[in-house]
């Protein structure tokens, strides 16, 4: 084990280092911006490719290897600094792609950066291309400094539609992008006081209910006593899968593989800086179904849940329209933690459906493994003491509520650690009009790469 | 008490009448129904008048006095046959508006009545140009007969959108159109074998239930298990007001004030001729909630019932979006029977639900009372023997599951008994395409009208 005396990196060198970057990491990062890489739209594949060429170049540039890997769909840059085959390689993955801007509350052309202070403003700024620079930049000082380890990025330009054609891409090219831990950086902290290090996410498991009764809309005063009801029946099914008020599944065996989070999760969770307030003013919500901070982030990061988004069938015009539907439809999804497993979820709640009311059809929807991070050895000590030295904060390690169809993609075809050190902030507005980036995640982001390069380039995983 | 011996109308001559009126009747319900009288359709006011003044003029070539009064909508017809004031005075309900006939599946044009044998194809043929034509060829038969009666006519125009205008019209003139019974004649027998009269009608009482936890759709990942679902509250509260699968509806005190039906109605239900089989057929209903025919008809003639009719909010597109929305909003509906009161019976499902659930509003929608049909006494009497003298057989009383608003305002405001004498039949096709009435519904329908004014002038109700 390497400790601080043994640093290969000059502390104040790098002080130095990260402050003269800052008009280099403003130019990129403000380049990168320009380009609208908005995957979900297919009338921006030209910036999308023209997003990929111009990433590929500002890797070269900064003296890296760099190739567009074409996919089905968009296509994947990989760079890599490489600096003896002989050393490790660790595999930075950033997303280089970003949501539509279209929201009118854009007070400044999405597109352009405008740089306010400490403050990067532009679509796609802290998601994720103000971080993914940051780490480009530590990884240089790095490299330049004779960290022994070779470090490769994967930037994907699919990620914000769920990745749907990485797999193959990874599974093709293994040998190539062949790693011994991947660092994802594309989550966000808790709060500005307490840097996040994320422990786990969420996986999924979607399904339809569907249920007929008639041909067509009938009349429910003249059928209306004897005539099944569908929306009426699916109500009941839901009611019957879950209690609405506390989020409790009643899935028969539906929570016998969760894994309860450990005392010490428990304990990370608590200096995480979590607020109740402030959870409800970024999220828009009126109201919870619990009081207790403790028991909200268990319930969005460690419980599993399941939801109804949403139950089509009959009227939905103004007013009533007294028709009894002939069918009803209820789109459903649960949140997966570790152990569980989505097929056998699925089948839980198939044959649980069918003891309900044995004529409502289940289909299976999207789907994806929740993944369990890394709280403990080398690797996850490594990122706990390199964001203690970028930033000067222990950081509590949290899960993620949501589920990224990367992570488990990564980790299951490279087969290798996967861990986690975002740089963005909830204030940073992830998806949200006049998101941004700032200097201070930026600089103690490069702090923290650096150091976590040389962290890992000496212990073993 | 008049018996038989002691009729005015002789039968024979009542039977050679019917016979030679049926190219006269032929020709004048091909006239009514080339005018596409659609009063839902506001293009078709121009023929909705002259639909009015068509049949003003008919009432007229019958010997009868005849106005069309004007309202805030379309206009109503009114006729009479005046034989003495001192006579008492029934009125005859029909309607001339008729719905619209798009549906791909007229074989030919709906507004042209088409004679195949002995059935009159053609919109509004049954519905209610055919049965009104009946009457009038019976009333024309008892005043040449001089049955001591004033046969007043009140053929609406606005029937078929819930006769928006006729309660102010019937308070407005109410001098003018004072009459001792009224007979409706717009219902549907439940078998060609077995007539029917109408028992009652069943009331309504619409209501929205709306729920509001958050400003925007939110996450179900980020904020799913703390974030209130308000599609899966109202689901929970639609199955706490009614159980689906019986129809029961489950809020405390709605069942007090049901009249439940007497040993003598359900044994009237018992002869009306309800099959099941046809019933799932006529609407298209794949399963019943009971199998047992005597639960079906007391379910949807003579018990209340509670039916959502849509839960929107979320999303209703392909596949899944796994949001949790900001708001949902259940449309409901409650038919009640007599002695239900809708406005206490709304009152009970608000407290309800503020019970369940104290952040769901609750807000009225339209409201009828339920309406109490006279199955004792001279004029059900009347009704059933006239009725036995028209077509042979022995009718039963059964009541009508939907609502007729027209019918609860003639006996609020006029203030008198309100009877049914019904000519239709289930395969005539109310509102469907290639709608038709017949020449046997309107031969029986003659005599039967013919004998019922000639009973009901010779006895007190």
């Amino acid at each position: 084990m390497v400790d601080a005396r043994a640093m290969a990196i000059d502390s104040a060198a790098l002080d130095r280092y990260v402050t003269s970057c800052r008009g280099g990491f403003e130019s990129s990062l403000a380049h990168l911006v320009s380009i609208p890489t908005i995957s979900m739209d297919p009338a921006r594949s030209g910036d999308v490719r023209r997003g990929a060429q111009a990433a590929a170049e500002l890797l070269r540039s900064f003296g890296a290897r760099a190739d567009v890997l074409e996919t089905d769909g968009n296509p994947v840059i990989f760079g890599r600094f490489e600096t003896d085959s002989k050393h490790p390689t660790l595999t930075v993955y950033n997303h280089m792609d970003v949501q539509p801007a279209d929201e009118p509350e854009w007070q400044r052309p999405p597109f352009e950066l405008r740089i306010e202070g400490d403050r990067y403003y532009g679509r796609g700024a802290t998601d994720d291309k103000g971080p993914a620079l940051s780490a480009l930049y530590g990884a240089k000082f790095a490299i330049d400094s004779d960290v022994p380890i070779n470090v490769n990025f994967l930037w994907e330009l699919e990620e914000e539609i769920g990745s749907p054609n990485l797999e193959k891409l990874l599974h093709k090219r293994k040998r190539e992008l062949k790693t011994d831990s991947v660092v994802v950086s594309d989550t966000i902290w808790i709060s500005r006081q307490r840097p996040a290090l994320s422990a786990g996410l969420r996986g999924l498991q979607g399904a339809t209910l569907r249920l007929q009764t008639s041909e067509r809309d009938v009349h429910s005063g003249l059928t209306g006593g004897a005539a099944r009801n569908p929306v009426g029946e699916l109500a009941a099914v839901i009611t019957e899968l879950y209690d609405a008020r506390t989020g409790r599944v009643k899935i028969p065996g539906f929570h016998k593989d969760v894994v309860p989070p450990s005392r010490a999760e428990l304990a990370s969770f608590k200096r995480s800086g979590f607020s109740i307030a402030s959870f409800k003013k970024a999220h828009g919500l009126r109201s919870l179904r619990f009081r207790e901070p403790s028991k909200v982030m268990r319930a969005i990061w460690a419980e599993p849940t399941l939801e109804v988004h949403g139950l089509s069938g009959g009227y939905h015009g103004p007013g009533i329209k007294t028709v009894i539907p002939p069918y009803a439809e209820a789109k459903l999804s649960m949140r997966l933690v570790p152990d569980q497993d989505p097929a056998k979820v699925f089948l839980l709640l198939k044959s649980y459906v069918k003891k309900l009311n044995p004529d409502v059809e289940v289909r299976p929807e999207s789907s994806l493994a929740p993944f369990r991070g890394i709280v403990t050895g080398p690797l996850a000590d490594s990122a706990r003491q390199a964001v203690r030295f970028g930033f000067g904060r222990e950081p509590a390690f949290v899960r993620e509520g949501g589920s990224i169809g990367a992570v488990v993609t990564l980790q299951k075809t490279l087969r290798c650690p996967v861990l986690f050190i975002g740089l963005s902030l909830p204030e940073h507005g992830y998806h949200a009009p006049n998101e941004f980036f700032d200097w201070g995640q930026a600089h103690g982001g490069m702090k923290t790469f650096a150091r976590y390069f040389e962290l890992v380039s000496s212990r073993r995983n």
